[in-house]
């Protein structure tokens, strides 16, 4: 199975088979961008499905082609970590809608010959699923082992649990929430309209150049930083500490406009960086997906509907320090599962800082990860 | 006293003496748009100073000039309110570095015949206090009632009392702090980063045609907006509630990018109708003062130096769904009053609207207000 060129890092599928979207277009061919990792042993029961958060990739445990930087959860999938090549057969896939090789704007649109852009049609969290589940049949796996994702990863996962429960023996949710609050809409709409503020965004038209509107999706970006980490975890990083410069000895105010305090030059990296690596149409598609997920309504307003009679173990783990997705969202989605009669193990965890924590070294994540998995495969 | 020109509605004055700033520059002539409502008694001991927030104005009770909307506190401010016209004479100035009437960048620096623009030397909150302290000297003032402010006017009443305790006899703080924490900087970042990657901006330079960064300016303030509302306020107002148009019937998503919810709505409308009445510039060199805003700093690193030795009497509230000045905050201040001996009286009220309670109807904070300065004209 290891000469199989389905398998491998750095994959891509045109997938033939045209996508029915939950807003009533129809996409065609899919295209998906993704890796595996490790074997898939012979009764294909070691499959596990990663999902990815807003601005993340398919390179869950591999370098980034345009960045160098090591995989964004390699402290969870590796040699040696919960999910392990070893023991796991691993598949993550860019999400439909972004830009690392799956269907998004960017890409060509075969019945004009030019990127969608903003012709691509508008998906949903739950459109993004079917079209992993595209990808699963794909590489001729019936069942997955298990479905684990933090942040909108965790959206995914529950919409994989609600949607084909039969396909998910068990599902791990991490940081993540079962709908969009008004604060977490606020956020986005702050950042899309930075976006569409910046007069390089054309309409969204802005691929036949090399210029995009960088100066837009930095602020986004910076924006959404801010609810990444928590107030005490700006605190401890950052606290009001100045920024050393060379015109600036520390701890000297520059009574100017620079970045003087820490935390701005920080936001300010974070902005500037990003823009590298990511389109500012798919910031527009992903956070709309985000927006539009509400599990609760697609199940006529009750989110216990979402999961009866499911066979699917549930493990969900929040952060006290999230504001983003705090626990108090976590709890909602549990008390679902309860009523559901779903077997489900919950964990809040402490850690000061915030959202960004489930990418973070928490040892104890990885403990409850590991366990719950091995319990499952016993 | 009715026919001293210095009195009244509308007011403007222009003060010779040049103020010699925190950063080391000199501004004169400095100019001071006011306004003052009531009598100055024959003793003149009824003088209270309201001072307002980071957009707030001289408008306090009178109609803003450009929207035409009633004073920005008449709740606090007006007959038969806690600061009442037929008892008190009231005094509010647009701050330092503002753009209704008072020195700002969009003021004509005399010595170019030119707007300041990025010229006008960045100020402190400690700045702010000592120009309306010249306008007091000018009004003939010598000891002030009461200074009252919320938000940012907090800050200036903390200044009033650090800098000149013999001035004041009461000072009121509401949701307010004696430092900008590194979220609140944060925010603020990404607001001077939206306004400075708009084209327009054009390195402040702009005011030469009708074209300023409107669109980065609507952008910071739709961020900032965020942060005047608590999550509860906002799921309160808005939740996930879809917004009615045309060609959407309630409760339909568009599946595009038209503010589909209602909170996308009115964080739009924000941005848009803020433009209309505020200057980029201004908005730059205000939240780069209140980032600078750390009064311990300014006593070598102790609250409590601030008000060694005090007469003034404290009152402080604070609102318990506020996360951009938390009660914690107010706290600090209380515990450094109390180690310096002061007379403070502090409470946290309950409202469901975050920050943005101190504008609202809270009849508590009348109550509060009512009776602290009530006491002290007994």
């Amino acid at each position: 199975m290891s000469d199989d060129q389905r398998f491998g890092l750095a994959r891509h599928v045109s997938l033939a088979e045209p996508l029915l979207l939950d807003g009533g277009a129809t996409l065609g061919p899919v295209e998906i961008g993704y890796e595996t990792y490790g074997r898939l042993n012979d009764d294909r029961s070691n499959a596990i499905l990663i999902c990815h958060a807003l601005t993340g990739d398919q390179h869950v445990a591999s370098a980034h082609p345009i960045t160098g930087k090591p995989g964004w959860w390699a402290r969870m999938v590796g040699a040696g970590q919960p999910i392990d090549p070893a023991r796991h057969f691993i598949i993550c896939a860019n999400v439909l809608g972004s830009c690392m090789g799956s269907s998004g704007p960017p890409t060509i649109d075969p019945a004009t010959g030019e990127p969608y852009a903003m012709r691509f049609p508008v998906i949903t969290i739950r459109d993004m699923v079917r079209a992993q589940a595209m990808l699963i049949d794909h590489l001729g796996i019936g069942v997955l082992n298990a479905v684990v994702g933090g942040s909108m990863g965790g959206m995914q996962v529950l919409e994989w649990a609600a949607t084909f429960p039969d396909r998910v023996r068990s599902a791990v949710i991490i940081a993540s929430a079962a709908r969009h609050s008004a604060q977490n809409i606020a956020f986005h709409e702050v950042g899309r309209q930075a976006i569409m503020a910046d007069p390089r965004w054309r309409g969204g038209y802005y691929y036949a150049d090399a210029d995009p509107p960088a100066s837009g999706l930095a602020v986004a970006r910076m924006a959404a930083h801010i609810t990444y980490l928590s107030e005490s975890g700006l605190t401890e990083k950052f606290g009001r500490r100045l920024q050393a410069r060379p015109d600036n000895a520390s701890g000297v105010k520059s009574f100017g406009f620079d970045a003087d305090f820490q935390v701005e030059s920080y936001l300010r990296h974070q902005g500037i960086s990003f823009v590298d690596r990511f389109d500012a149409n798919s910031y527009l598609y992903i956070t709309r997906a985000m927006d539009y997920f509400d599990l609760a309504e697609e199940h006529n307003g009750f989110l216990a509907n979402a999961f009866r009679g499911t066979r699917t173990r549930f493990c969900l783990a929040s952060f006290d320090s999230d504001w983003l997705y705090p626990t108090s969202e976590a709890r909602l989605i549990v008390h679902a599962l309860n009523a559901a009669g779903a077997a489900v193990s919950f964990v809040e965890l402490s850690s000061a800082f915030g959202h960004d924590a489930f990418l973070l070294d928490v040892p104890e994540l990885n403990r409850v990860v590991d366990g719950f998995l091995r319990a499952g495969e016993a």
